[in-house]
């Protein structure tokens, strides 16, 4: 990637806070103009979700209470990556489907990444298109302070969701498309 | 919406930071089985983003320093919602595409509304469909601390900037896979 024409040099970074989730930061910058500005910062280890569709061509998706949002949403499977996981995304993918969904899948394909808000986090968030499912026969606990309950929906009834507000965040919205884009093209290309 | 079975009640709200984008805060709550845990929460104004694509079938992109990152991006042109515009979105969409891109658009079409990562944070993100581009005669004029450069790619130069990395950001993702589910199937419905 060639340099950037707009890069903003950090002249000092404050450490805000530290959490179990997120590092807070703000830093004094100079912009290309040799103007002074500040950024609020906040880092994160990095998350992978699931695209996971049954052979009935149903998606697999994770009901939940979002405490930012005071209320429950419909996801796809997902969750953060712990310390240590870093370079095995696939594992963390692996894992979280069968915690929170009690299947395993026979293949798996990186669809894409992603930066969740990239204005003022560096979350950067990897889906995985997980096919051939099974359901496990000992499967996996989930986290202790989680509280899920898997549903699995049809596309019609997924923009029924859609429209309700249930499902509303970026990654779902973005596989839900993905998934009735290769719908649409017959699924015989991969993107 | 009904009422969730997983809800977790504040027992405790500790403000951590307030900044000019973002406010941070850390919840004690009581999970559904009577357990406390801790929730790290960013709260967030809100934001819009345009997919405005040009007569000529091409996408109106910015490149720009993202300091999170540490490098240039390529995303839709988007803007957070200042204070006093929250119940106008489409305002702040309009004002944000002109003053990224200098175009104006005759059709504005609201695609959908995400949260861009609700394990953490509020931040919700309304994407319009811009159409009728024309440049502006006297273009508003970019905000004081951003440095941009506007660009126009193709489908096929989508893709590769993708590929690139260059574009890697959830709301971009998004808007260019709804874009090409639209032209797959003619274009005749509006999703």
């Amino acid at each position: 990637m060639e340099p950037s024409k707009f890069e903003e040099k950090t002249t000092k970074r404050t450490e805000i806070f530290k959490g179990k989730i997120i590092d807070v930061f703000v830093d004094d910058v100079t912009l290309p103009d040799g103007r002074s500005a500040t950024r609020e910062l906040v880092l994160h280890h990095g998350a992978v979700a699931v695209l996971a569709v049954t052979d009935q061509q149903k998606i697999v998706l994770v009901r939940q209470f979002r405490k930012p949002l005071e209320r429950d949403t419909l996801e796809i499977p997902a969750g953060k990556i712990d310390p240590g996981e870093e370079h095995a995304p696939l594992h963390t993918a692996k894992r979280e489907l069968e915690e929170e969904t009690d299947y395993q899948a026979e293949t798996w394909n990186e669809i894409v990444g992603m930066y969740s808000t990239p204005g003022f986090s560096d979350e950067f968030l990897t889906i995985y298109e997980a096919k051939q499912l099974k359901k496990a026969d000992r499967p996996l606990d989930q986290d202790e302070d989680e509280f899920l309950q898997c549903e699995e929906l049809t596309l019609a009834q997924v923009k029924e969701a859609i429209k309700s507000g249930l499902i509303c965040d970026a990654k779902t919205l973005y596989a839900v498309t993905y998934w009735e884009l290769q719908l649409t093209k017959g699924g015989t290309e991969a993107s």
